[in-house]
């Protein structure tokens, strides 16, 4: 079973298929190909999983794959990691018409996508997400790069792919913590502008949860279809594509302070959604009874919603250090209802104040 | 004295300003800045000469300046240089809308633009560029890059600057060596397909050489205006663009043999494209009178032509590992008749061979 989305950006659109059974289908992946030579780059993890399940029908079909695999962890996500990339593509004297496949979560995409960005001033990629996560969030919207001693994803670039293969079997072997992050991902979409979506998850959040197919593949749909929406208006993250960051600039501060991959990304998402909400809240803008349907949702995707306690100051200069900041001044993503988020700075900061003081 | 070209790149279109007084002129800068703040990146060997030049207008105003004074030379064109770029960034909490400005040579011009295309995943650039090379070659195409261990320009991004400041008044500091490697580029422009620019040349090449204001701007102007045509048919360096490489692969061979920076890459190019004009005589494509022409321009312009005895079998090895190479074979950019440059594998290997056996 398989479904395709197709992302609109102008000369570099390119098709997201979703599906079971797509990783060792060579098919999908040969029309991509400008000549039979492919870099798989996975880490330790997903390597003795899927690589070969990958690899041996792109040899059976006459490819040449080099296989070039990390180590895991948000950790690696490094200028160092890089360079064992590079190494490798250039030890094995790869071309501009190498294409390069990322088979891993979101680090595995973000490094695999900026080699790809900067090799040769840029070769074509491919990217299979094994995460929900990474399935509903680097799919779309060319964002690749790594983490800096002093701030993450810090360097990077704008880089399409050519094919997104998002296997929803690979989610059977993800832990369950993992999985939660995902689904907070979906969720936020929900939040952010599809009011309609966070009632179907409301519904069905059990069945997706228990991955079940149609449901896994239609929330995978239809995720990655809002966020094309928002990033075809704002390729380049000026305006509306913000929205997107629900609850990233108090989640990036709990990663940040907490050590990056203490916390994954999506639990600090959505404790950091819930602090957004929260500010709305007293801002007037969410209701008590919008914000218990919050709760339950993110409960039954059994996701942590209290966020460390760091204390006020902590958590302001930790948040103004993130790049989301405009001329000094912190945007935050707000929530004016389900299904409607803003971008704005017009807000009551003692009622900031007063949010992080609430956490114990 | 000024003349603008402009760069025509779709959404990425910008303007070169040649002439004399621009680097201390801010008014030329500030219509660019999204904000007040800019870095300069620029070398010890430059930073004395015009960085108090550009940077006092500007602080009269009203725009702050980061000074980022990197060492001199190929030698640092490496990643480990551009981290000290990155670390100032950061260290001064540049944003997005911080502008880079490149103000020293090709060096200083591709790490900046390189540093710029990959902060925060892109920041506005503008290109001052100060020696006479990089006036005509960095200044359009977008290229930008470090070394690697293994191989020249093999990191790197396309990224186009908003703005380029080709100042001649620069070219009076520049050591002789310098400027002959600058006029190396500009004799090819003519070579390659502009063969009135060539003869215009052999009138004039001791005007150019003495740095005659009128001159000098239309030579600069010329050889922008031809790299540009060149480009905009092929920004991505896929067929035409590589008509540019004239003399490069046989150069980059040289440099590379020698060690970065023992030739310049001016000269390289320069004895590699009496290399390439040798392997067009034995072919039959260029006349023994062309080659003489050539001979006294790049005489005239004080240029090597003698390339390195590095035996033949060398060469081959590192022009096979240029990455000018499609599918493992070497193509080369070869002259039929002055003005008309072919991008081709098919010459006879055996008259390569001797081209560079030839070499004493």
């Amino acid at each position: 079973m398989m479904q395709t989305l197709q992302v609109a950006l102008g000369a570099r659109a390119y098709p997201i298929n979703i599906g079971s059974g797509l990783i060792q289908n060579a098919d999908l992946i040969l029309p991509y190909l400008k000549r039979k030579q492919v870099a798989v780059v996975t880490n330790s993890t997903v390597a003795p999983l899927y690589l070969e399940k990958l690899a041996k029908p792109l040899r059976d079909a006459g490819v040449s794959v080099i296989e070039i695999i990390l180590p895991d962890g948000e950790a690696y996500k490094n200028s160092d990691t890089l360079n064992l990339i590079y190494d490798a593509l250039l030890k094995n004297r790869c071309e501009r018409s190498t294409t390069l496949i990322a088979l891993g979560g979101g680090v595995i995409g973000d490094l695999t996508g900026y080699a790809a960005a900067t090799y040769l001033r840029g070769v074509p990629f491919i990217q299979i997400p094994t995460t929900l996560l990474s399935q509903v969030d680097s799919s779309v919207g060319g964002k690749t790069g790594i983490n800096h001693p002093l701030g993450k994803n810090m360097i990077g670039a704008f880089y399409q792919p050519k094919l997104v293969l998002a296997d929803i079997d690979t989610l059977q072997t993800l832990p369950q913590r993992e999985l939660s992050a995902g689904v907070a991902e979906v969720i936020k979409y929900g939040l952010i502008r599809d009011a309609d979506f966070f009632d179907w998850l409301e519904i069905n959040i059990d069945k997706l949860m228990a991955l079940d197919e149609a449901v896994t593949m239609y929330a995978i749909y239809r995720s990655c279809q809002n966020k094309a929406e928002v990033v075809a208006a704002d390729e380049h993250e000026t305006g509306e594509r913000a929205l997107l960051n629900l609850g990233h600039t108090f989640g990036h501060a709990i990663e940040n302070a907490m050590g990056y991959g203490v916390w994954l990304h999506g639990e600090a998402v959505a404790a950091g959604t819930m602090l957004a909400a929260d500010l709305s809240r007293r801002m007037g803008w969410l209701s008590d009874a919008e914000i218990q349907r919050m709760h339950a949702l993110l409960t039954a995707a059994r996701l942590p919603m209290q966020a460390p306690n760091l204390g006020v100051d902590r958590y302001l200069s930790l948040m103004q250090s993130d790049k989301k900041v405009a001329d000094g001044k912190i945007r935050l993503v707000l929530q004016q209802g389900i299904g409607k988020a803003v971008i704005t700075s017009d807000y009551d900061a003692n009622k900031l104040r007063e949010t992080l003081e609430a956490i114990v």
